[in-house]
């Protein structure tokens, strides 16, 4: 039987990327196969390859026409992958990308054509946890404004949930959503490795 | 011309099936040619079929990925059974399953290709009142847990929503949301039925 | 390099028309060329020319299936109409159109394929001031049922988001949300206008 994949979403600071790689760990204790690939990393690396190299950050300030073309470059290579691996898979990615010119989604349907996951993972956090969060990683001077942010992570959380869900109803995986409250990494993690038992 | 097809979901507890049994005397009052189908009857028959009997409550914790076969044959099964009708349909089924692995979709893409529906019926009731009437059901020493159970229900009425939003912009077909709160059966049959009507 | 499409979309009362009338003046003063299209007046035009003439009002009591057949006329239309612009065009059209059998999707995908988004915008304001809108335009002795309208305008900016999730996912365009409070008109339509630069 072929391994499973699990797309894992999150917006900034709900700590999605901690999570893959606690579940990461969690399946070399048990002797689980599997991956992690990390979407972002991909497309810096096809835009490094390109001789247009682009910081990590400025992904999403990219035109838009010129990201869904890296984009589809990126979901080919990732499909690659997932079908080199021997175990399971996780792709470590965004369900919207919020840019100066609206939400991005980031599994448009070409995309999941070609990724044809088993599950949509949305990892999510209280928005005042994220809040927090963000706000230890402001630089010297920078202040959040709080209600308009607190508006703001509510509205993101929750377009990622009406995204996911259309995203569900083309590939016909299920909206699994795991929560990442502070102290529960672990708790997240073997939620997530759980999906690929049995 | 041709009967139309209402695809009618809910959560339990809404009292969908009692709605759709309700629109269909109504109907038969009337003179107006209606049948109802059950997309879980018709999935348990395939189980039984294929030598894999399987208990209609367990339909929830099946295998994703066999689940999604159930439901494509059953979905090719009920598409003949509309072709035959000679009258409306109602299809009575799930817009999501809440499963150990997150919410199924029960109107993938490739069910609504080969379905076709005309509506989109959500059957809603308040979370407070959809608690009691589960409530009803619990085995003695079964306890609700108040508040996670209130926070649940809303959040499968909102995904229901999000997924059946997406069905409709897949199909063209509108969303009807139709109210059933207690003592208001008949009205919401009436509603169901006014779709075919004119 | 061609220009761009923006469909622009909000419930009635928020301001949509006036938004985009606003967007093409700007553009006329810095000389950007700017096409706004209107997918009701195209459909109310089909219906003419067929010899059913059709008062806009009523465009939404139409029969459904008779609606998708003028809607997807339409949308062959409009995609001339773009093929043929010189500059960017908005179409101004709705998301989602509140009927008596449900909400109807403005942009069911056989639509979005046709037009071919670079931009799916939701024109927003909050629903007290839709509501305020709405009761300038009430005839002498109509009163509206307030606590209902509001909950019935809440349901209604809900489901454009959940519909335009979908869209988005569809055709890999972006939600652009542009708030339009009371006289914040120049400042929703420079923020419309800002999607065609660079």
């Amino acid at each position: 039987m072929p391994g499973k994949v699990a797309i894992v979403t999150g917006i900034p600071g709900v700590g999605k990327t901690t999570v893959c790689r606690e579940a990461k760990a969690l399946a070399e204790e048990e002797g689980i196969k599997l991956e992690v690939l990390n979407f972002g990393d991909v497309m810096v690396e096809i835009m490094e390859k390109s001789g247009r190299p682009l910081h990590r950050d400025k992904l999403r300030k990219m035109d838009v026409g010129f990201q869904k073309v890296v984009q589809a470059q990126a979901a080919a290579k990732l499909a690659k992958a997932v079908e080199k691996a021997e175990g399971h898979v996780i792709i470590d990615t965004h369900m919207i990308v919020r840019t100066e010119r609206g939400y991005l989604p980031g599994l448009p349907k070409h995309v999941l054509d070609v990724l044809k996951p088993d599950f949509l993972v949305l990892i999510e956090t209280d928005p005042e946890e994220i809040a927090a969060r963000r706000a230890k990683d402001l630089k010297a001077g920078e202040r959040l404004r709080d209600v308009r942010l607190m508006e703001e992570l509510k509205e993101e959380l929750e377009f990622s949930r009406m995204v996911a869900s259309a995203c569900s109803v083309l590939t016909g995986a299920p909206v699994v959503i795991i929560k990442n409250p502070t102290g529960g990494q672990r708790e997240a993690a073997k939620a997530l490795l759980d999906l690929f038992r049995g």
